[in-house]
């Protein structure tokens, strides 16, 4: 199960202040206790400061990878931040969030991930409404797919996000999602999925709850990858359990160490 | 979600103690609390007492029916247990725990569920080796159900328990079982699944986060009846989180319902 690592997004109220503040040490500890929580990859996410997007997202970039060896996953919307961004990252491939079939971000992000030799983290969503059904997730993501495979990516490169809605206001997204993802991988053999839970969960209580209970699911269907927080014990603790119940964790050899570690509470 | 309540099954120890004593009170307060943590059947499982399975049977029939009006679970390998028990059945209609492929459990229990309009639970189980991989789960359960089909039985009666074997021992266990259920129900729209959750986590620690990962991956694969302790108040918020996030709960009233009254801790 990879696991990228979500806290140094500027949604948050600390990782916002931080980056106002161009405060070295708040992201360092954020990268620091993620990385000793499990993270594979580092997410980073400079949010939308007007005309300083690219700035933010180099610092966040120089920033991290003085702290650690762990590649990062490089978190903008934005084209010509990324395009700043990738070029600074050294070690470990760096990991895109992300590309979707908008010609235009398709058309700017896919060059991009080929001359930096970057993973993709691929959205199901087009230009219209977003794909709501298992079926209009899977077609929109074997769209995706194809005209990347088509530009010479690799499947084992790509890592598909079916977009789950919050289930308080569209019920059968949960289902929806993690059927698309079993479909998509049993389409794209080798292809990966991965997905930010926290969204299924949007405007309920026991977010938490939600979110680690969504997870299970995803991985009962195959998910092999999660935008997540790995500081979450609760949620880590789920996800070992995970791999060990669902087949990744064989003789949950991962789980029992876990346990010991006194990980499991 | 269905939720057949386990808790009096003489494998427990203070249910084998209260079976010896014929201890009302023991018994009572066990469909009491489970009655009361949202069960919707009480199994009733009176253990291999040589000689003796008929009357602890029968006993707990008449000892659980005075206390609710809950629908009862009977549970026994043994037909003759399973034809004593069964015209003592007042109220609602009995579900039977179980019925298998093998030749005289199956001659013997189908009679009895005709009879006594009993649903039953139908175990993915022949004579030989228990079914390991899903491919095998799906083709006994789908015998199984054609042969119950054929005399007369109709899907919305049928629990199918593909049976699920102790991770730490067969790793590949919890996916094929998920898989199967998901399976068996697409291809008997109508029919039900079920699973006792417990031996998934044998010999394991944490058995607890064991079985309510398994089970929220179960749900998210379409298991709709859970053979559970419904007084594991952990396990119960998973099970509600899990009916919210995957379609289970629109608008995921119970879900909120549940966080209101203090039961999502």
């Amino acid at each position: 199960m990879l696991i990228v690592a979500e806290r140094i997004n500027a949604s948050r109220k600390a990782i916002r202040a931080a980056l106002e503040r161009l405060d070295t040490a708040a992201i360092v500890n954020e990268v620091r206790i993620q990385a000793q929580a499990g993270a594979h990859y580092i997410d980073l996410n400079g949010g939308t400061f007007p005309g300083r997007e690219t700035e933010l997202l180099c610092w966040l970039v120089d920033t991290a990878q003085a702290e650690t060896d762990l590649p990062l996953c490089i978190d903008s919307p934005d084209p010509d931040a990324l395009a700043a961004a990738l070029p600074r990252v050294r070690g470990e491939r760096p990991m895109i969030n992300s590309i979707n079939l908008e010609p235009e971000r398709f058309a700017r992000v896919l060059p991009l991930a080929r001359e930096h030799n970057a993973k993709l983290i691929a959205l199901a969503q087009g230009e219209g409404v977003p794909a709501a059904s298992a079926a209009e997730k899977v077609d929109l993501a074997s769209l995706l797919v194809e005209r990347l495979l088509a530009a010479g990516m690799v499947l084992d490169d790509i890592y598909v996000d079916p977009l789950v809605f919050p289930v308080g206001t569209d019920s059968a997204s949960g289902l929806a999602t993690v059927s698309a993802m079993r479909e998509i991988m049993a389409r794209f053999p080798g292809v990966h999925t991965i997905c930010g839970l926290t969204n299924v969960s949007h405007g309920l209580p026991a977010r938490k709850l939600v979110n680690r209970t969504f997870l299970a699911g995803a991985i009962a269907n195959g998910m092999d990858a999660a935008i997540i927080d790995p500081t979450d014990t609760q949620l880590m603790a789920t996800l070992y359990a995970a791999e060990a119940v669902f087949g990744r964790d064989e003789y949950c050899v991962n789980f029992i160490e876990a346990f010991q570690a006194g990980k499991l509470v």
